[in-house]
C-alpha cells in the first residue's frame, strides 16, 4: 500500500502545470504553496520563473529528490508525467486535472492507477481541488484561502464543498489536521484515507462528504476501529433519494447507493450520519470543542424564559434529559441570583443578568454531580454583557471540563462573541435546537465507547454448502434464475433455516410413512398441475393424524378425482400442521450494487406493506447488529408478548437471520431472497418458513 | 372590543415611569420613543425633563389628548395609573411592568382587565418588552434597537425572543409592519391580534412565538380567514414535550397544551408550524420575498455538483420535484454554457462560472413553463463573482417574478452578498436544505389557497339530545362519572352512532321476539352478576337463527344452571351477530384543558398500542378535516381495500366521527370517551360499535 505521508507530509513538492496566468489553477497552486516550509518546484516549459520561483521545464529537469507532485495539466498528458515522476522516485501525487472517468475517459484513469501500482505512488484525485496540511503550511490546492490547523480531518468528494468549508471555518473556529478533496478516488478512496487517519496523531475527528462509498466490509471495520479509539467519523452522504442518486451518477460517474443500505452501513460502522449539510459543521464543532464525555443530563442556563422552554423541548426530542439540580445547587443559585430568578432547571438568570451572574450559575451547574453538560443561552437585552459573558463561559468550560455549548441568539450584536467562543474552544450555535442536537450526538458517541467490541456472528458449521451449490449449479445449467418454492425451501433447509416439513406422497402407504416421519398433525394437499385452487377442488384436508393418513389419502384422491375427473393427480403433499398462530415475520434480502446483500427483517403478513415495519442490515452482521435490527421494529413488542400473547421464540428468529446472512455470504449469486412468512412460534418452539423465493443473478 | 389602533398607531404617547437613569427600562423607553413623529410625554414625579423632553408629574398634568400610555412602574401602582388614563380618555396602553399573574398576583391582573373593560382601553401586556410600529418610527419598547419597516407582523409571548429577532432582522432583510411582545396577554391575546392584523393593510405575513394559546375555535376561524386572504400565519409553539410543558407552566403561569391538540389546531387552522426556532426566520423570509405562488417543480442552478445532489435529495424529502426542463431550455443552456456544463436539472454552470453565466442559466430556467421556482447555489471558488452573482440573481428574480431562493455557501466571502440579497427581496440561506424546506412551505401555502372554503360539518338533526341529557343527569344524580358499557352504548345510540343491536331477554318467548326484531343470526350470552367468564360457564351460543331462539334460550339457561348451580341468572343478552370480519378501528376523545375535546380515530385491535396509527382533530371539524385525519392513517389503505380486502364503509366511519364530534360539542361534560372497537364493515354495510366507555368530568 502506497504511503499517504508522501502526499500529506512531503519534504518537497513539484507542481506540473504551474502558471503565471492570473486566475489560473496553476497560478493558484503555486501561490498557495509558497508558504510551505520545504522546496517547491514549479514545472513550466515556457517560463523561467513562476510567481517568482525558478521554474523547470520538466520533473526530470529539477534534479532534486521529490516527494510530492501536484499535476494540473490536460488529462491526456497526465499519465506520462506521473510515470516520469515514478521513475524519479516520486511517491506522492495529487492530480487536480479533470477529464477522466467523470467525462467517460475511464481508460485514462486506469492508466493512472496502473502507474501508481508500478511505482508505489500514493495518489489523490484526479478531478479534485487538492489537499491541505495546515500544520505544515502545505496548501497543495487551488482553494482561495487556507484554513487553520486543528484536530479535524476533512475528506470531501466535492471540491466545492471544500471551498465552502474553508470559507466558514474561521467563523466556526474549525481547524484541520488534514484537508482534502478526493475527486474521482482513482487509487485512494475513503477507506484508504480512514486507515491513514487512524494512525495520524494530529487527527481526532474525521468529517466526510461522500456521494458513493465502496468496500463496505473493510470500511465498516476501519470506522468501528476509529470510533473505538475515540475518533468519531461523521459522514454527510448525498444521493439519498432516487432522484438524487441519478444526479449523483451523472455527476461523478458513480453508482449511487440505495439509502437503506447506507443507513445500515453507517449504523453498523458506528459512523455518525449528518442528515443535512449544517449537521456536518455542527457535529464537527461539538467534537472539536469537547472530548467524548457523557452529556445526557443537561442544565440549561438562560437569561430568558422562552428560549429555556424551547431548549427543554429540544432535550426531550433528542433523547437527552433536563438535569435535576441538587438541593445544594438550588440553594447556591438562590443565594447567587435575584429572587425572581428560576433556580430549577432551566435556570433563568433573568433578562438583566450580567456576565458575573451567568458565571455563578455556570459554576453551580457544572459542579453539580447530577449535571453532565450544560447549554448557555443568551439573548441580547439592554444590560446584557455579551462579550464578557462569552469570556466567562469559556472560563467556566475550561475550569470544569464538562461539555458545554453556547447559544447566543441574534446576529449583529452577538456575532463577534460567538466567533470568540468558537475560537476559544466553546462551540457556539445560533439556535438552541442545533446546540442540543449536537450535544446529543456527543453523548451517543460517548455511550458507544462502552459497548462491547464488535464481533461477527460465528459461522454455523452445520450447514450443507455443497447441497446449495448443487441446487444452484443445476439451476444455472438450466438457465434458471428464479426457483420454484420447493427448491428455495430446499436451499433454506440445507442451511438449517427452519422450514415447515413437507413431502409428496404418491401412495396411501407412502402417505402413512411420511406422516409418521413428520409427526403430529398433517395438512394434506393434492398435487396436480391442473388444479390451481386446491380448496375449490376439495383438495385439502386439515388436521390428519398419522394413523389416519393412509385412509385419508385414498379419500382425498378419490374426492378430487370425482370433482375434477380431467385433472392429472401426481400425489399428495404432506405438510406439517402448525397449530400455534405465531407471529408472521418476513426475512429477505436484496442486492445493493455497491454495498452487497441488504438483509431485511420485519413484520410479515398483510402488514408488511401497510406499516413497512422493517429493519435492514448489511453483511457481516454481529449478534448485536441483529438485535438492534429487531429492537428497531415496532413488531418487537409483539415478539416480546404484547397484549397477553405468548412470548415468541426470539432466539429462533435471531438464529434464522444469522443463517440467512451466512447463506448470502456463501452464495453471492443470490440477488434476491424472500422468506414470507417466517412464522415465529412460542418461545422454545422455534420458527417455520412457510414460503420462500430466491432469485439468482 | 377596544381598538388596537390606539396602541399601534397612536397620535400621542405618554410614558409613565420614564427615567433619566442610564440603563433603566424607563430611560430606554424614552430614548426609543424620541424618533416618533407625534408628541411624547414622559411622566416622572421627580425630574423636570427626561432625556431632554419636558416631563410631567402625572398623566393628568399633561393636559393634552392622549392615545397611548406606556407604563413601566412597580406593578402595585399600575392599576391606578391605568384608571387615571382611562378617565383622561386614553384608549391604548402597553404595560411593561412585571409582577402580575406570572408571580402569583392574578388579582392585580384582573384589576387591569376590569379597568380596560370600563374605559374601553386596548391593552398589551403586562410583563412585556413593548410594541413597535417601524413605519411610524414608533418604538414603545425597551429593546436595544429598532427593526426596519416591512410586511411581517411579529407577535411574541417572549420578550427575549423579540430582542433576538431584532438583532437578526437586518442581516436577514426582515422588515416589520407591527412588532410586539404580548407578555401575560391580560386583555389582548393572539386571537385579538390576529383579528386586528386581518384588517391591517401593512401586514402580509404573521409570525408568532407562543407558549400557550386560548380560544381555539375562534382562533382557528380567524387563522383560516387570514390564510384564505393570502396572509400566512406562522407559529413557533414551545412547550411541546411534557418536560417543556412544565417549564412553560413555571414560566408563564400558563397551562401548557398537549402537543397532539396543538398539532390538530394548527393543521385545521391552516397555520404553518415552525418546528424549530430557525424555521420561524426561514419561513417568514420566504414569504417576505415571494408572494404565494406555486413552487412544486424546482430548477436547481449551481456552480458545483455536490450541493446540486444535496439539493435534489432535499427536494424529494420536502415533497417538491426537480423540474424537467424543456428541450428548448436545454438547447438554450447548451448554447449559453460551456460544453462540460450539465444542462439537465440540476443545472451545473461549473466552478469557473461568473455572474453572466449564472444569469443566463437563471433566465432560461425561470422562463421555462415547466419550472415553478428555482434555487441558486453558489460556492465561493477562485473565479466566482460573488457580489455580481447576487445582483444578477436579484435582477432575474425581479424580471421573472417566480419564487427564487439563494444559497451562498460559506461565511466570510459570501456574507455581504447574502445580506444584499436579503435586503433586495431575495431570500438567501446558508444551506440548500433550509432554502428548499422554506420553498416547500411556500408551495403548500399556495396550494391551500385553492382548497374549498372551510365549512363545519352540518349538524345531524336526527339525534336525541334529551335522551343523552337524561342519562347524564341520572348519572350525575348518582354521583357516577364512569358508565357501564350498556349506558355508554345507549348514549351512542341516541346520537345514532352505529351500535351492535343487543337486548336482554328474560324468557324464551321474549328471546324469540327480540331475535325477530334484531334480525339475522344472533349471539346469545348469559347475563349473570356471578359469572365473569361466560364461555367457561357454557354461557355463550353463536349463530342462533331467529326461529331457534326460543329453544336455544331454554338450552342455554339450563346448561349454565347445570354448570354453575350457585349463579343467579338474570336473562340472556341477544346480540346481533356480525359475520363480516370488518376493520377494527378505534374512535375516542380526551379533553385538553385549553383546547377542548381532542377527537381521535385510528386502527383498533391489538395494533392500537403497537403502531399508534391514530389521528387527532379538534372541534369544530369540517368534512375535509375528518377526511384529512383518515388520510393520514396508514390504516387508510386497509379501509380502501388493500391486499384484496373488500373496501370498507368509509362513509359510515366518517359519519360516525361527525356524530361523535357533535356529541362532544353538545355535552362538554364528557371528559373521555372510547369506542373500541368500531367495526367498519364492507362498503354499504355500515359500521358497528362493539364496546364503549364514557367518563364525565
Amino acid at each position: 500500500m502506497p504511503d499517504l505521508n508522501y502526499v500529506f507530509c512531503p519534504r518537497s513538492v513539484a507542481v506540473v502545470g504551474a502558471s503565471n496566468k492570473e486566475g489560473s489553477v496553476g497560478r493558484s497552486l503555486i501561490e498557495n504553496l509558497k508558504a510551505f516550509g520545504g522546496p517547491v518546484y514549479p514545472v513550466n516549459p515556457k517560463d523561467d520563473t513562476v510567481a517568482g520561483l525558478p521554474a523547470y521545464s520538466s520533473l526530470s529537469a529539477i534534479g532534486q529528490p521529490l516527494d510530492l507532485v501536484v499535476i494540473a495539466i490536460p488529462a491526456a498528458a497526465v499519465p506520462s508525467v506521473l510515470a516520469e515522476g515514478g521513475e524519479l522516485g516520486v511517491k506522492g501525487a495529487v492530480v487536480i486535472s479533470a477529464g477522466f472517468k467523470e467525462t467517460g475517459r475511464a481508460d485514462l484513469e486506469d492508466e493512472l492507477k496502473e502507474i501508481c501500482r508500478r511505482y508505489d505512488i500514493a495518489l489523490i484525485g484526479p478531478n479534485c481541488l487538492g489537499i491541505i496540511n495546515p500544520a505544515l503550511s502545505l496548501n497543495a490546492s487551488f482553494a482561495a484561502a487556507s484554513p487553520a490547523a486543528g484536530r479535524v480531518a476533512f475528506v470531501s468528494q466535492s471540491g466545492a464543498i471544500c471551498t465552502a468549508v474553508i470559507d466558514s471555518a474561521k467563523e466556526l473556529g474549525l481547524g484541520f489536521s488534514k484537508f482534502m478533496s478526493v475527486g474521482n478516488k482513482a487509487a485512494t478512496d475513503e477507506l484508504d484515507i480512514l486507515s491513514y487517519l487512524a494512525a495520524d496523531k494530529d487527527t481526532d475527528i474525521i468529517a466526510v462528504y461522500a456521494e458513493q462509498i465502496g468496500r463496505p466490509e473493510e470500511l465498516m471495520a476501519q470506522a468501528r476501529a476509529l470510533s473505538a479509539a475515540g475518533k468519531p467519523v461523521i459522514v454527510l452522504k448525498s444521493g439519498r433519494s432516487s432522484a438524487g442518486a441519478s444526479a449523483s451518477a451523472s455527476h461523478t460517474g458513480a453508482l449511487a447507493g440505495n439509502d437503506a443500505a447506507y443507513e445500515a452501513l453507517f449504523r453498523q460502522a458506528g459512523i455518525i450520519r449528518a442528515d443535512k449539510t449544517e449537521d456536518l459543521f455542527d457535529y464537527a464543532r461539538i467534537f472539536s470543542c469537547n472530548r467524548p464525555a457523557p452529556a445526557k443530563r443537561v442544565a440549561i442556563i438562560t437569561n430568558a424564559g422562552g428560549p429555556g422552554v424551547i431548549a427543554i423541548d429540544a432535550l426531550e426530542k433528542e433523547g437527552l434529559q433536563p438535569a435535576k439540580l441538587s438541593a445544594a445547587s438550588e440553594a447556591a443559585l438562590s443565594a447567587a441570583l435575584p429572587p425572581a430568578a428560576n433556580v430549577h432547571n432551566p435556570i433563568d438568570v433573568l433578562g438583566d443578568a450580567r456576565a458575573d451572574r451567568y458565571f455563578a450559575a455556570l459554576e453551580t451547574a457544572l459542579s453539580d454531580e447530577g449535571v453532565d453538560a450544560a447549554i448557555l443561552i443568551l439573548t441580547p437585552q439592554s444590560t446584557t454583557e455579551i462579550k464578557a459573558t462569552a469570556e466567562a463561559a469559556i472560563n467556566a468550560k475550561n475550569k470544569y471540563g464538562k461539555p458545554l455549548a453556547a447559544v447566543f441568539m441574534g446576529e449583529e450584536l452577538v456575532r463577534d462573541a460567538s466567533r470568540e467562543m468558537n475560537a476559544g474552544g466553546l462551540a457556539a450555535y445560533s439556535f438552541p435546537e442545533d446546540a442540543i442536537r449536537s450535544l446529543s450526538v456527543l453523548n451517543s458517541f460517548h455511550e458507544s465507547l462502552s459497548a462491547p467490541a464488535w464481533q461477527a456472528m460465528p459461522r454455523f458449521e452445520d450447514v450443507d454448502r455443497e447441497a446449495v451449490a448443487a441446487i444452484f449449479a443445476s439451476a444455472k445449467a438450466k438457465g434458471q434464475t428464479a426457483f420454484p418454492e420447493a427448491s428455495a425451501l430446499a436451499v433454506l433447509r440445507a442451511y438449517r433455516l427452519p422450514v415447515l416439513a413437507s413431502k409428496i406422497a404418491h401412495s396411501a402407504e407412502e402417505a402413512a410413512g411420511l406422516a409418521e416421519e413428520i409427526g403430529g398433525k398433517i395438512v394434506m394437499k393434492i398435487v396436480s398441475p391442473d388444479i390451481l385452487h386446491k380448496s375449490d377442488a376439495g383438495g385439502i384436508m386439515l388436521g390428519v393424524k398419522p394413523e389416519e393418513a393412509s385412509l385419508k389419502y385414498e379419500e382425498l384422491v378419490s374426492r378430487v378425482a370425482a370433482n375434477r375427473p380431467e385433472a392429472k393427480i401426481e400425489g399428495v403433499l404432506m405438510v406439517e400442521m402448525i397449530e400455534d398462530a405465531g407471529t408472521e415475520m418476513i426475512l429477505g434480502s436484496v442486492k445493493d450494487p455497491g454495498l452487497g446483500n441488504l438483509i431485511m427483517v420485519g413484520l410479515g403478513g398483510i402488514f408488511v406493506e401497510l406499516f413497512q415495519d422493517v429493519a435492514f442490515g448489511l453483511n457481516p452482521l454481529s449478534r448485536s447488529d441483529i438485535e438492534r435490527m429487531l429492537s428497531s421494529l415496532k413488531a418487537k413488542k409483539l415478539l416480546d408478548g404484547a397484549r397477553g400473547r405468548a412470548k415468541a421464540d426470539y432466539d429462533a428468529l435471531l438464529d434464522a437471520i444469522g443463517r440467512l446472512a451466512q447463506l448470502l455470504r456463501d452464495f453471492p449469486e443470490i440477488s434476491e431472497l424472500d422468506i414470507n412468512p417466517l412464522l415465529v412460534l412460542e418461545e422454545g418452539k422455534g420458527a417455520k418458513a412457510l414460503d420462500a423465493r430466491i432469485l439468482l443473478s
